[in-house]
């Protein structure tokens, strides 16, 4: 079982030819980062439209009996999430709309202060506004799952602890392995994964160590530690994959509408755009050497297929319905 | 089984109640008039908050699976529908969408020319529009069911032939039983029936002989002519009750916001709002009415429990998925 828990790339028939070559039987892919409500149904329809064009090779997926189907036919299903909680505006009835559309994650802040909560680049830290304890409630409710790759650390906490179902970092690595900011710290995992949660660890090179020039062997040592102090069952993957995507994809990323100012984020004015993956995490295809690496560091045939899929294919099953 | 295939009432606890009283196992409710798709989305989360709040009354309705554990369970099922194309817009995309977030029917036109085809009300009838044609093969795809009855002789007649799924004509009378504008010609209803499509009768004064004094006789003689022209698998309800609703609806069903002038609609001056239900259609609890009436008229229980209900059934049983 292969599952990416994160990619945004500049989708095309390519693009999803090399999902079946690397073996991809789901994938969570972005679908809005700052748009509205109005604005991200458009993007829906984009992929109603792939769905419609390349059904032999992609198919929705809203539960894991999606996942079974894909596999049973050769396809990758293709789960929806947001970076933000702009889609939902300041909506709470829009958390089940999306949903009913096929979103199965939300970030409750991306990079800056939501409505819901704070982001990692904010100074202060509010938590989880008023506003935000009644749409994790709510999100409960119908099965979006809260996601705080891009939240700050009292957001974080909060949000594993408040929520009443499993929270997720969707994409982001340990703090202690490489300490950029989006990494997360030990005290914010540890808060994720005692509720339950998941982290899916991040192959964009501003989380790596030593970014593109960072080793399979020192990414898989770290998911060994990583297992040791969180545990097999909580880990997975969340690649980041930005396959294709031109420079200005990554400052829209960054600025949005929300500054007329450049913002570099994770990057800087010298290296303002993509950086250059590691050799070994090109595309999709790469998830071979991933396989390969995980058992070099020391996995067994179990643990690798369980932090390449199971892991979160269980998590999924659990998460994505109603609540019980 | 008892199917009433067009409502829009003033919803509330106590409606709910009365088609629980009916026997009511599924109702098709109009969530749409003049709205686009932002303002429709409203009136999702709206039935949202009604399912939320009603548990043990009503239920979303999105295959006949929900209509089956409605009868389980002692509720109605809620079918949505628009009376007008407004919600997709422009953007033929929207199909798709709406019916995911659970629309079943769709009029291409309400009284007006709309961007598919011609209202009742115009002067001159284009027929289906060349949008119009591309609309109802996407509809026939997903399985949004083309509803024909505000719509002119022409575009029904083409809309039944062009499209490849049966087609309906919700809420209406025979033409030849009481001439209203609304009501529809025989060669109309021909058209409809031939290729498999419904018509549902409408005990809306307007389109009843004697109007509110029609009687519970007169209304199921006309159904039992109809029955022998047009097949008694055939033929429904559509009541179009709009009960507890104050007669400014009734304007703004007429006006919406395409006109600044007063139009009457099915209305004069001298009554100019809502007319009075015949004494024995006041609400949903008057279905066993209908049942003595048909019985009255002839019909065995069989027919009757076809023409109530199992009609309507068989036909969303066939037209709510996607084309096999």
């Amino acid at each position: 079982m292969r599952i990416d828990c994160l990619q945004y790339a500049n989708w095309s028939e390519k693009i999803f030819r090399q999902m079946r070559e690397g073996g991809l039987d789901a994938i969570h892919v972005t679908i809005a980062y700052h748009e509205n409500f109005r604005e991200t149904v458009l993007n829906f329809e984009q992929w109603n439209g792939w769905f419609e064009q390349f059904p032999h090779l992609i198919t929705k997926g809203l539960t894991t009996a999606d996942i079974d189907l894909a596999r049973k036919t050769n396809r990758t299903a293709i789960f929806f999430g947001f970076q933000n909680p702009s889609p939902i505006e300041d909506d709470i009835g829009l958390v089940e709309i999306v949903h009913t559309l096929g979103a199965r994650f939300m970030q409750l802040t991306y990079n800056n202060q939501s409505l819901l909560a704070t982001g990692c680049y904010e100074h202060n830290d509010t938590g989880i506004t008023r506003m935000g304890k009644q749409v994790i409630k709510e999100m409960n409710r119908v099965g979006l799952v809260v996601d705080m790759s891009h939240s700050a650390d009292k957001s974080t906490i909060e949000a594993a602890e408040f929520s009443c179902r499993p929270i997720v970092i969707s994409h982001a690595n340990p703090h202690q392995w490489f300490p950029a900011l989006r990494n997360k710290k030990n005290s914010v995992i540890q808060a994720v994964v005692e509720h339950g949660g998941m982290i899916g660890f991040s192959l964009y090179p501003h989380h790596l160590k030593d970014k593109s020039e960072c080793s399979l062997a020192s990414f898989c040592e770290m998911i060994a530690r990583a297992a040791e102090q969180y545990g097999t069952q909580n880990i997975g993957i969340g690649s980041d994959l930005c396959q294709d995507q031109p420079d200005s994809i990554v400052e829209w990323m960054r600025v949005g509408r929300w500054t007329k100012e450049v913002d570099y984020g994770e990057g800087s004015k010298d290296q303002p755009g993509f950086p250059a993956m590691p050799k070994w995490f090109r595309d999709n295809r790469d998830f071979n050497n991933l396989e390969e690496g995980l058992g070099a560091a020391g996995f067994n045939k179990t643990e690798i297929d369980n932090i390449l899929g199971m892991n979160w294919y269980h998590f999924y099953n659990n998460n994505f319905g109603p609540i019980q």
